[in-house]
Order: C-alpha cells, then sequence, then structure tokens
C-alpha cells in the first residue's frame, strides 16, 4: 500500500498485490456456523487498511467447508490485519468451528474484472 | 441477474451468485503466456454481463499455474459468456498452452469486502 500526496491510501500496484485462497473445513454439521463467524471477521476487515477483498463462500461440493477469498494491498497489510490478538477480529471463533488447520492456495494478481485500479 | 424498471442489469442476489477458483497448468515454461492468454479473455468478459469478477492469477508456489477468481451473478450468465464459441472470446489461445483440463473449485458466495451489492 502506498500513501498519495494527500496522506490517503492507494491500492496496491499489481506487483504488490498478494491474494489467497483460503480453505477451512468446519467440525460436521457447523458449516453454517462457520460461515457465519467468518462474515463476523469480514465485517472487521471493511475498515483494515490494504483488506481489498475477504469474500466467504460456501463450498458447493463439500458439506461443512467455507472458501475465503483475500486480496491485499500487500502482504504487509494482510499480516497487520490478520496477524494480531485472534479475538480481536473475531478469529478465535472461527478457530472454535475448525475440524482442520485451515489450507492455503497462495496466488498474484495480475489483472482483470473485479481488481481495484492501481 | 435480474433486470430494473428502467431494463438496467442488476447485480445478482446472494442466492443466485455462483462462484469459482480455476486451475489451469500450462506446459512447461508456458505459463506467463497461458496468463496473458487469460487477460485477454478477461477485456472480453468486462462487458459480458453478469460477470462481477474474472480475475487472473499466478500461483506463488507451482510455476507455470495460473488460477482464475470467477464470479457471476448467476449459473446461466456464465454458461452464456463462457460457453459459446472458443475463439470468440479468446479461450482457443488459453486451450492451446494446457497441459491438462481445468480444475474447478465451486464456491457460493455469501458476503463480506470486495462482493457487489445486491
Amino acid at each position: 500500500m502506498s500513501i498519495d500526496g494527500a496522506g490517503r491510501e492507494q491500492p496496491g500496484t499489481d506487483e504488490e498485490r498478494v491474494g489467497r485462497y483460503v480453505r477451512m473445513a468446519a467440525h460436521p454439521g457447523e458449516g453454517a456456523a462457520l460461515a457465519d463467524a467468518l462474515l463476523h471477521v469480514a465485517a472487521n476487515m471493511r475498515e483494515a487498511p490494504g483488506c481489498e477483498m475477504y469474500l466467504v463462500n460456501l463450498s458447493a461440493d463439500e458439506p461443512d467447508v467455507v472458501w475465503v477469498t483475500e486480496l491485499w494491498s500487500d502482504e504487509q497489510s494482510s499480516d497487520r490485519a490478520l496477524g494480531g490478538e485472534l479475538g480481536q477480529v473475531g478469529l478465535e471463533d472461527v478457530v472454535a468451528h475448525l475440524a482442520a488447520p485451515p489450507e492455503l492456495i497462495a496466488v498474484r494478481p495480475l489483472g482483470g474484472v473485479g481488481l481495484p485500479t492501481a
């Protein structure tokens, strides 16, 4: 993330941006509760500097699996927003529903429809 | 997708929306060319009705693997935009670089940061 002359935060450049798909498997029957907990985290992410996407999805094929589509202006923004106290952003409630550690697919966004303009 | 009183297309409702992560593995050394071909498809998708996201990403871990993050207002919009002649939207060039069939992770978007308002 960069700061323009007026002190406003600017969207990340294509080189700095990081994205990830995060797969989370809930305990049996707890998929909806996990999704709710993640929507609560998403609400807290709305004001997080550098958070360009934090989109909560149910798996279409696997019951009790939730995927989060994340896009950050840079790695540091992601670390700052998600790396603090779990309880602060609601991640404690998320962890309580997890049957296994989250699995990440890390990507480097290039462009296309839906990418904020750098 | 729905049409409002003035005939404008409206973003899909949360129930209708479909999303997917599409993993495409290129022939060795052709990852960048595959990404370029997909960015060309993305440019064509910009005007496709119901296309809310078509975001091209390089894998951060796997060389020559590209991921596309798709979000559609409904299944029909996706079928219409991607289901026609491959050459029309540039998918022919994409297929030429593929080492294997694309793999899909299908999701149902619920909400969060980065989802167009229904």
